[in-house]
Formats: C-alpha cells, sequence, structure tokens
C-alpha cells in the first residue's frame, strides 16, 4: 500500500509528455502545462515537460518537434503521452503502440474510445499502464472520474444529459430567439460553435460516441457504438419547441445510457424534459450531465463541454492522475457484456403532435387507437385550427415502445388524421 | 510507482471498518456496507466489513457492538475509522487518536473539519494515514473530490454554493409560495428538512463551516472558522424576494470562498444571484456548488445536500478510495496560511431597498450620497407609494464594501429616507 511517504519520493519528480497532435487542443496542453508549471509543481509535486511534440500536417522548428508519432512512442525519456489527434485513424494506431510501449496515454478523443476501449483497456492492463479519457465526454466537466471513482459507494442505475454543444446551443436559440432549425444552426456555425460540416453533431453520432463511454465509466458496459440508437436534431420544429415549452418541456439532445434489470438502455435522441429537472436550465453550448444511484440520489455535473482551455483542463487532470499513481476502476476490472435493450423494448413516455382534419369524432377515434394498443394518455391539448387542419397534442405515461409505434402506425391509417407531426420521448 | 499489478494484489482483500457513532448516517453507512457488500467487492476488488461499531447513548447486542471508542481505535484488525458522531466533541479527541493509531479516518463532520484540518492533517502526514471528509460538503456530490483531485489541471479562483439545504428549503419555499420566513421555516420543520433548533442553519454556521472546508479544498487555504463573515438569512422578506425577482434575480444563502491578487475571501451571506446563474435554479433542499478557474472555465456540482442515503454513499466511496491508496491533494501539501481579505475590503455589485418619505428632489439627494462616496449605481426603481413612503429598490455597479456601507450610513441621516429596508450583495 502506498503511503504519503512513497508521494513524498514524487516531489519534484521530473515528468516527460508527449503530445501526438497539435490542433486546437494540443496547442492548449502545451500551452498550459507551460504557463502553469509552477502551480502544477506545488499542487502535485510533479515538474511536467513537454519533451516532444508531433505534428505531420504541420512541420514546426525546434529540438522538441517531430513528424514522426513514433519518434515519441519509442522515447524511453517520456512517461505519458498525449493523443490529440481526434478521429479513429490513425489515433488507435498510435493508443495502442503508446501503451504497448509500457507509456500511460491520455486521449480526449471520444471516437476512438467509444471505439476501441475494451482493446486498449486489455493492452493497458497487459502493459500495466492507465489509460484515461476524461476530456471525451463533457470537455472540462470531471465526470468520467466521478463515475469511475468518486461514485464508487453508490449502485448508478441511470446517466444521461446534454453532452453535445453545437446542438444545445441550436436548441436554446429555437427556444430563446424563436428561431428555426436552419437559422439557428447558421448561426451556430457564424459564432464558431459549429463546424462547417455539422453533420456528426446535428445526426447525434458525436453523442452516441460518448453514451458509449458513460456506459463503459458508469456500467463497466462494453456498448458496441453501432447499436446505439440514435436520432438527431434536424426535424425539430419551432412549434414543437412552442407545444412543449407550454405543455412545460423543454427539448434538449440527450445521451442515455441506462442499467435497469440488469439490461442496459444507451440511446441518444431528442427528449422532452420538464421545466423543474436540472437539466432544463443548462442553456447555449454548455453540457450538464445527470446522474442518479442509490444510495446517492441524483447528481448534476454542469460545465463547459469542448474548447482548447476546459479540454486541456481535463487532459492536463487525467495526466497528473495517471502520475499520482490513481486506480482506474475501469481500467482495473475490465469491461463485461451487459444485454442491450432494442429500442422497441424500452419504456418511456411520448410527446405527440399530429394534424387532423375537423370531422366530429376525430379524438374519439383516436383515444380508441390508443386504448387498442395499450398506450395511456396523461394529457390531450388540441390547438386552435389552421384552414380545415387542428392540430392536436398528446402526452402518454410510461409505455413500451413497441406499443407506442402500434399506436402511431394504426393512428397514420386513420382518415381523420392528415399527418404525425413528430414524436418524441419525455424523460 | 504502484501499477495494476500491486492492486491485482489487493483484489478480494479484506477490510475492517470501524464506526464510531450510531445515528442517522453511522447506521446508514452500516447498512449500504452490507446491503452493497457484492458490488463494492465486484467495483472496487475490496471485501468491507463493519467488524465494530460505537455508540455512547445507545449500547446495543451483539459481539461487535462496544460503547468504548478506544476499542474501536485500537483494534489492530480495524484498519479505516468512520467518525459520525458530528459535533466538534468528542469527535476532535476520538480523530486525532485514531490517525495517531494508524488509522485512515472519514469524516462527514463538518464542524470538526473546519476547527480542526490543519491538526489532524499533520497528524495524518505524520502517521503515514489518510483523512477524508468528502461528506462535509454536500452531502452525495463528490464536490471535494472535483477540488482535491480532478480539477488539478485548472487554477481555480472562485467557489461558491449552495451548501446549505434547510436555509435552501425555505428560500424555495419564500419565492415560489409567497410564504414569510416565518411560515417557510415551521413548514422546513413540519417536513423534517430544518432542526427543532434551526439557528446554526438560519444564521449561517453551518455555511461557514462548508465555506473553510471548501477554502482548504480549493486554495489549500487554512481559514480560521472565527474568522469568516457571516450574516444569515433571518431578515430576507417576502418584499425583498419580489423585487429581486422583478429585477431578475433569486436570493440563495451563499457560502463563498475566493481566491483574487493572492488575497483570500471566505464569507456567507444571502445574495442576489442572476436568473441565467446555473445556481439560480437550485430549488428545495438541493445543494450545489459553482467552481471557477483557468482554463476550465466555469463548472457546476448539484446534488442532495444531507441525508442518511447520500452521506452514506459518499462515506462509503471515501473508504474505497483510501483503500485504493489516493493521494489526497490537500493532505500531501497541509494548508497554507493566505492573508484573509475583511469584508469592508471586499468588491461587490449591491442591491438595496429603502423607504422614503414623497418629498421632491430625494432621489437628487440619494443619487448624490452615492456619488459621494464613489459608488455607481446600475439600476433605480422606484415603487408605488404606500401611505406617504415610497419604496426605492437600487442596484450599484461592483464597488468596495466600505464606501457602499459609507453611502449606507450618509443614507440613513437624509431627512427623506425613513428606513434602510434591506441590503445584500450581488453575485
Amino acid at each position: 500500500m502506498k503511503t504519503n511517504q512513497s508521494h513524498r519520493s514524487l516531489t519534484k519528480s521530473q515528468v516527460n509528455v508527449g503530445i501526438i497532435g497539435l490542433g486546437n487542443i494540443g496547442s492548449a496542453v502545451a500551452d498550459n502545462i507551460a504557463k502553469n508549471h509552477a502551480a502544477i509543481l506545488h499542487n502535485s509535486g510533479l515538474s511536467l515537460t513537454v519533451a516532444k511534440v508531433c505534428d505531420i500536417r504541420r512541420p514546426k522548428a525546434g529540438h522538441n518537434f517531430t513528424s514522426d508519432p513514433y519518434d515519441i512512442i519509442n522515447d524511453p525519456a517520456i512517461s505519458v503521452i498525449v493523443e490529440a489527434i481526434g478521429g479513429e485513424k490513425p489515433a488507435a494506431e498510435y493508443i495502442l503502440a503508446a501503451l504497448k510501449a509500457g507509456k500511460h496515454v491520455v486521449t480526449p478523443n471520444k471516437e476512438v474510445i467509444a471505439k476501441h476501449l475494451p482493446q486498449f483497456l486489455a493492452q493497458a492492463r497487459q502493459s500495466g499502464v492507465q489509460l484515461r479519457f476524461e476530456a471525451a465526454v463533457g470537455g472540462g466537466i470531471p465526470i468520467i472520474a466521478a463515475l469511475q471513482e468518486n461514485l464508487v459507494g453508490s449502485q448508478l442505475s441511470e446517466v444521461y444529459g446534454i453532452v453535445n454543444g453545437t446542438t444545445n446551443y441550436i436548441l436554446s436559440k429555437m427556444l430563446e430567439e424563436g428561431m428555426e432549425f436552419d437559422a439557428a444552426l447558421k448561426e451556430a456555425q457564424e459564432k464558431g460553435f459549429a463546424e462547417p460540416d455539422p453533420t456528426a453533431d446535428i445526426m447525434g453520432q458525436d453523442a452516441a460516441y460518448k453514451a458509449v463511454i458513460l456506459a463503459a465509466s458508469a456500467f463497466q458496459a462494453q456498448v458496441d457504438w453501432r447499436q446505439v440508437y440514435r436520432e438527431g436534431i434536424k426535424a425539430i420544429t419551432q412549434e414543437d419547441i412552442q407545444y412543449a415549452f407550454e405543455i412545460g418541456y423543454v427539448i434538449k439532445l440527450l445521451a442515455i445510457a441506462r442499467l435497469q434489470n440488469k439490461k442496459l438502455d444507451v440511446r441518444v435522441h431528442p427528449a422532452l424534459i420538464a421545466h423543474c429537472h436540472p437539466l432544463a436550465a443548462v442553456s447555449d453550448n454548455f453540457n450538464a450531465i445527470y446522474v442518479k444511484g442509490q444510495p446517492v440520489g441524483e447528481l448534476m455535473f454542469y460545465g463547459p463541454g469542448a474548447g482548447g482551455g476546459p479540454t486541456s483542463s481535463a487532459i492536463i487532470g487525467d495526466v497528473i492522475r495517471v502520475l499520482e499513481n490513481q486506480n482506474i476502476r475501469v481500467s482495473d476490472n475490465g469491461l463485461k457484456k451487459i444485454p442491450l435493450l432494442k429500442i422497441e423494448d424500452i419504456s418511456s413516455r411520448y410527446y405527440l403532435r399530429l394534424r387532423t382534419f375537423d370531422r366530429p369524432g376525430v379524438l374519439a377515434d383516436i383515444a380508441k387507437v390508443f386504448a387498442r394498443c395499450r398506450v395511456s394518455i396523461a394529457a390531450v391539448t388540441q390547438k386552435e385550427m389552421v384552414g380545415d387542419l387542428a392540430t392536436i397534442v398528446i402526452v402518454t405515461h410510461e409505455v413500451r415502445e413497441q406499443n407506442f409505434q402500434k399506436a402511431l402506425a394504426q393512428l397514420k391509417r386513420l382518415g381523420a388524421v392528415r399527418d404525425i407531426g413528430s414524436m418524441m420521448r419525455i424523460v
């Protein structure tokens, strides 16, 4: 057992860090390690030096620069490597090689972690080194440490949250300024909160990677990222934002990971969140993750989900923790395969907006369909007619998704129903 | 350096825990260690057993019960002791004796930590053991670990939050249901959210202990709890709640710890918080702590601040982390004495409500006083007259407290000013 005694021997120990990838995040890590050297030394007893950096695309002058990542991976003087390239390839290859070479690895790369975590953990165990990825979910928010380490006194059952700043910014503008999706996306792009190609954010792919990582961190679950049910926010209209608000909800894109009855439920989709829920107030490009467990109850972790500053803070924190010899719960025990619920087998409350022709008995017909499919209605609002069409907003009690989908299919066949405007799950 | 190798040797290691104090929290710890034994074993590799419990007041039957705490402190088979008596005495004596006897100590006791932390840390260092107190602030919220460990990649500058559930419950009821203070306190007592003697909560003493612990955890600062400036919530009226709401604020009792220009600013008082601030939405008896640092930015940690369940989760988490051989930042480096700002030297924005007689030139006279004292006014609202009295609500820009107090004293002497209804700082 390590005591403070052995920690004192670390005091003022010199540690060489290598950084692969010198984009926005890699540069911020290098800058902040240099800028905060004295403070890190005081707080942790570690003298961190960026010994070598690598960027294939932008070779620079200087003795500590290389364009070959293996110059870093094979450097015996380097003990921790920060992978900051992003994306699956070639990051996966470099991470695996670094772990094989006996280096600790720290990465903010959600895609490579979501796709290769089991393989990385196996290699880390074999090499006796650590892999940390605090910055892969929630940027500067210490959510991974909370799930893996700090909440170890509780059994967690649900982890869900707003983990994509781009979509949260768009949905916030739609709510606060009455914008339609396209206008809000354009503003997000102009302000740098959305990529020129926003597909991975808008379609929920980014959030799906993070859902996989949350499930691994909270439940030690090995989840195939391809199996994660996923809906984006492209179809959300101003009308839905308004109707949801009127009945007491805001719409947020959520990454959800739940463990119930030994089954895993991992999915990404827009959801209605009640105004009184702590996630409802999370606006702009902020992230927040809600956690539920026994006996701890309900928690929420809020903060900046992206950006060089917050991300580099999390990465440097990981580097220090690795060196302070932290046990990583997830890497110690490996991951378990837990049966994954199909979307049709989940249970949820639902929001449904549909347009009907103005005929007598429409509401009765709709109610009959729901009753037949065993979907219990919690609230119905009929909006004023526009032309000869009435808009009806329905909120259900908790039901099986397959029952709700059966009802939807039957509603579409009703003569009085013009179309299904939208349906969303309620959290 | 410890690797996964040495961790594996811990796998399924048997650990004996002693609990001193079997009230609500001590009992919850014992129950949850028993109930979650299998899960803790799976997640941490530790087989936790409550080997001995002690309660002076309520002796029970059973071979593992004692009414003498030294039976636990001196038991060589016990490696971790949970102190759950509460209060300063005799808890301080037992904690010190346990640390001296080479036991790790975990406690949720904010009073004893706020009053004796430097002494405890010195003894822990000397004995090569750890002291953890996650549950002493924010109940189940892992805020202490975040400050001491997870945010080590950033320089923190501000930590403040809602750390007292009783007062937050009362202020929430005053806002949401229009209750006056006395009625809200009564309801809180009836629902078990306030003690029969609520003085320590209402007057801010509980929050002041927590402010001392937050300063120690975030800034490694040694703060004399007697020096912490403190105001309670007893004087807050429904009128202030309403006026604050109208101009965009809610009133919360805050524990504040800031480090700016190498000076420490630690205080407890009700404060106006803008609606858009993440703390503004924290209602009922929930707690939340807001953290600001560079480069991480702004974070918030939200959750249950009290109760046997959440508190026992934090305590059991501490027990496991101690055994997983976690370094504690605060205990490794000890605490520093940092100069503490006097309340008159802080800078803040202020809210002021005063009643004036209806005379011409009143507002001009008031404005002149502020100008003379170099207090810049940000907003003024004059309310409708009640009888011959007008209520004026003033919000200032950021000014030195002593200038504001000087203005207050001069305002009181103005003939047209009937009285100062209230003044509060704005965060």
